[in-house]
């Protein structure tokens, strides 16, 4: 709320009336991110806290500003927040002053590690990184443009320093991908330095206050020191030294580089996906169409969109996710921080090595899960709000091309669902071969009981106790087992006839990928019940059909493989949750606003003229449209269009 | 060809480097609509064209138009062709003059219709066009901002004259809804006549060239000759006259009225989804990721994507709908055509009003499945090309954008599925209770057998079998009449408990719109399986696989009703169409290139730098990138964000 009303105060941070053009809007981010540092809520103190409340603060400082301002969080993220992260995990005590400067706001950097030509194979990068003993220098060079380093934030027109993982050369020997500061642009001129091409990436489908670049390295000369030392080291005279001297350290390391981008997508997408519910469910109350005695002239009968079966339908389901995947997205935020600061103080190896890995595969296929299903809700309200939503004052365009890189960077969606998978697969190999899960965080634990799961079928009950989540639980804890049974008998099946890259491939569409999914919706809705349980009495009965409408609806998704996998072969099972999810679509009419108001942000920072707080929808939109700019002036370009000698007729002549 | 080769040579068609701001996209758009009216595309010979032969050949160069130029093809369409049809079909002979002033290119129009509060319902329009005897004019009000007329192609900067739908008043009776011609601007000045307030609606989500606006009347005069006067006329003295004199054409207006414009947007669309499948499959084709050797340094063994199972299964689905959907609508504009002309000559009026409800009842959900299918296949498209999708010059954030309103406008998708549900449920009716169906084009005449279609279950057979027409049929009919019945029954239970009106709003979910989506993919099926029968013996395999594709992948998403309904209990069945749908990917792997090519537009027109014909991805991406504007230019605006004072380690200090 502190950062958010000291924003909506500031005219730095009004939103203008006139759509800038991309140049414009890179100028305004950059502004905006200086004023924002300039405000210092995360004063410099803060880095004297302890990791786990410091590096929550700093989270939700950035939440903040991302829900309102996307483009300055991201340039903050990238250009402060993981800078000092790469810097604190990957280097070492003598990149100190860099950490300094950025706690500062000395500097503003980017992170250089997609190249033109690959983007999530990591170890397929092809700059180097050569080290000259006679200068105790590392060389820096892109072979060709398919290796330019591109998409890097910041470095189109504003960061003068980089993060660069580039393949470290010594001895004529590869050792691989490392990370090295290099300076880009003089401090003083914000002009690149001689041996770089660097430019902006150009228009984009959205972020347009991001200066997204690419660059190029021509024998490119940087200090040995440069290189970011926390796990190998280059000697004065070349010797390449890996120090695995602190492996907690380097796990901790290795999680934080990974994972934390991710948890900030996850929380981002989780805020956006609770703008576009807001917005779409306020509209429905207030935007009336047909009615029972819609044919006469009478309005007054006419229903508010909401009263509509179908637009509950299409619209509960999301709201539901937007409380469940925020619930889990803070819940697990937690469990996460304390998963790293572990990783400093354990001295059990194995035990954080498993915390780190069930970590991985958690925020894997959680990131997936969250940015999809913003996706799904932003488009499903853009079209359930009609054609005012085509306005980019509903802010449901901007929300949609603000949440559309989310499925691809920091991660193809679709390929970290196999990170998932095959941690789950391991497990299952585990079980089957009579050894221990591997999972101290507990998210599988259920697969314990994988005989008895297995056995489980489909009991005719009455319709009420579909909403349970007893029933929603073993529903899920079956699909699981059985998709896990599904996959792991086609990868071996496969691997037989070629080998373990191909019997992955193969074994994705209707089995691992899906797998990852169902896993991660169990996940989340647990999260979710683990709260509802310590809630306030009088609101565990909506959260808790917020919690099955969630789970139920997201079961439908997959009601055919309770039948595919011999569940039941009962023909009301597909029917009687199909009425539940209805059923609860109408129980929760009554408080669909009140969820609404409960979760959404200020009208400030959800920013969209059909989803005010205020409910007065036309009078908003009047104000709106009459004073935006030049809507009723005629356009300096009309004589290039007026036609000419047009027919006598085409004037107006009224008689009076 | 002719259309896209013109324009291709014209500079005032290359699109711009820079992305202009909103106003100067209008004045792009409507100068390229003046170019392009002079090309004279559609020579005023046109017009004595047969009907059929005039309008089919209108459509061709507007889609050729659409598919490069959205923006110039709506304000075309908006602003000359859906005026001339406007004016052809609901006026008469006094009129003529008008629609002469359209074919010459002297007018542009718009058509105004939906108001601030009321979109869908058309019946609830608000504004009135009240008649006074004295002057023989009619007075047009409007009676606040929530029934401004809004939303209105080409009124917020550039037309002259709007056809107005108000509610008529003769001697202080309403005759409902009723159309006028109406001058707004002065055709010399572009400036408003007084008692007008006209507005821009500001700033969208796409189509930036287009100039939507409002509009507001205060004892606006007209002379008693602008009421568009083909089904009734007010005589000069205030009577209130309609002229059912001929039935026909009366239907035959309103079909088009209804139609025209949905038939359009389907051509449009799945022009669209040819442009966003084409992008992403050359894509696939060239872009590598992975491989069995990957975790070395080699990259010779990188696949590319295609090679994966996982993206064949994310994009030929895709693929083949925009084989089918595209025959589908070319040859269902025939049957339409052919349906309007029939209306202008026919004696038979029962059978004419019969084909113009199926005609209704095709369109209306053809409009939904076309339009919805687009938007599923650039979204997909869009993740399948990952990072380099994000760039404004790949195409798909346009394409996106572009389709975006066409789910909303003429016809909300989710409203227009309940006119086909509701003409199905007729047929039913008829059916069961001993009458005809009338289904005079026969898209439903299966349904005579559906006692037998009731009876047939699912019989194991070879998995090869269900890739025949013969098996997606039964599938289907099987599928159709379930829902028909399903839909039936929940529909007369809620009925007696309250009122029609009801029970259609509470039987849409998994009912009604189901039903409606179910009926007319099966049908689109039809229309391409009819065309393969003619197709070069050649082709016909791949264009069955592509069927086949398409119908198993269709009705993968509704398979839980095949057990819910008890076509099958059989575990099996499920598991054996998705394995036909993986080996249906597998098979047409070899072709898609091919198929692509087939269907692709020029690259001018396709205008994607990621999916270029000649497969130079990354050599088009560098030229793309490198001539960009600005792309190495330092920012005007550097020195309001250089940083003060920088530390003096931020300098570059390389040791050469």
């Amino acid at each position: 709320m502190k950062v958010w009303n000291t924003l909506e105060r500031d005219p730095t941070f009004q939103r203008p009336k006139k759509v800038p053009d991309s140049d414009e809007m890179k100028r305004l981010a950059a502004i905006q991110l200086h004023k924002y540092c300039h405000y210092n809520f995360l004063h410099p103190d803060t880095a004297k806290l302890p990791y786990k409340r410091k590096t929550k603060f700093m989270m939700t400082v950035n939440e903040a500003l991302a829900v309102a301002f996307p483009d300055v969080s991201i340039k903050h993220a990238v250009g402060i927040g993981l800078f000092k992260n790469a810097l604190s995990t990957l280097g070492t005590e003598r990149h100190q002053h860099f950490v300094d400067a950025s706690w500062n706001n000395q500097v503003l950097a980017c992170l250089a590690l997609t190249e033109i030509a690959h983007g999530s194979n990591t170890k397929q990068m092809r700059t180097t990184a050569t080290y000259d003993e006679k200068t105790q220098e590392f060389i820096i060079n892109t072979p060709d443009f398919k290796a330019a380093k591109c998409w890097v934030g910041n470095l189109g027109k504003t960061c003068t320093v980089a993060v660069l993982f580039a393949q470290l050369y010594t001895k004529g020997h590869c050792h691989g991908l490392h990370a090295f500061v290099v300076p880009v642009r003089d401090p003083n001129t914000l002009l690149p330095y001689p041996g770089l091409i660097i430019g902006d990436m150009g228009e984009k489908i959205g972020l347009h206050g991001i200066d997204n670049g690419f660059i190029l390295f021509k024998d490119y000369r940087i200090p040995r020191e440069n290189l970011l030392n926390r796990t190998a080291d280059v000697t004065p005279d070349g010797e390449y030294e890996s120090s695995f001297s602190e492996p907690g350290k380097i796990l901790g390391a290795a999680l934080e580089s990974l994972s934390t981008g991710r948890v900030g997508i996850m929380q981002e997408s989780s805020n956006n996906l609770i703008c576009a519910v807001t917005i779409a469910i306020r509209y429905a109350a207030i935007r009336k169409q047909f009615g029972p005695n819609g044919d006469g002239g009478n309005t007054k009968n006419e229903w508010p969109l909401i009263e509509y079966q179908l637009h509950r339908w299409r619209l509960f389901p999301h709201m539901a996710a937007a409380a469940i995947l925020r619930t889990f997205v803070t819940s697990f935020t937690d469990t996460y921080l304390s998963a790293v600061e572990l990783s400093t103080t354990s001295k059990e190896f194995q035990n954080l090595s498993d915390v780190v890995s069930e970590v991985h595969a958690i925020v894997s296929s959680a990131k997936a899960l969250v940015t999809w299903s913003c996706r799904d809700a932003i488009q499903e309200c853009r079209e359930a709000c009609g054609g005012h939503a085509f306005m980019k004052a509903s802010r449901l365009g901007d929300l949609r091309t603000t949440n559309d890189p989310c499925v691809t960077y920091e991660g193809d969606n679709n390929v970290l669902l196999q990170q998932t998978s095959n941690w789950l697969l391991r497990q299952w190999q585990n079980l089957t071969q009579g050894n221990k899960l591997t999972t101290p965080l507990g998210s599988c634990k259920f697969l314990e009981n994988h005989r008895f799961i297995s056995s489980q079928t489909f009991r005719v009950v009455e319709s009420k106790t579909l909403t349970s989540q007893k029933f929603i639980s073993e529903c899920y804890e079956w699909l699981i087992v059985y998709l896990l049974k599904q996959t792991d008998s086609k990868q071996s099946e496969i691997e037989r006839r070629t080998n373990k890259f191909v019997a992955r491939a193969e074994s994705q569409v209707y089995c691992a990928a899906l797998l990852s999914k169902v896993y991660i919706e169990y996940l989340a809705l647990n999260y979710f019940w683990a709260k509802v349980c310590a809630a306030d009495s009088t609101l565990i009965n909506t959260l808790n059909n917020l919690g099955a409408l969630y789970g139920l609806s997201s079961l439908e998704k997959h009601l055919v493989y309770f039948y595919q996998g011999s569940f039941t072969n009962n023909s009301n099972f597909s029917k009687m949750i199909k009425d539940t999810i209805l059923f609860l679509c109408d129980i929760l009419k009554p408080e669909a606003l009140g969820i609404i108001d409960g979760m959404a942000p200020p009208d400030f920072v959800v920013n969209s003229v059909i989803g005010r707080s205020d409910g007065k929808l036309y009078e908003n939109l009047e104000a709106e449209l009459m004073h935006g700019l030049s809507v009723m002036s005629r356009p300096d370009w009309w004589r290039e269009i007026v036609i000419n000698n047009p027919p006598d007729f085409m004037r107006h002549r009224s008689k009076l």
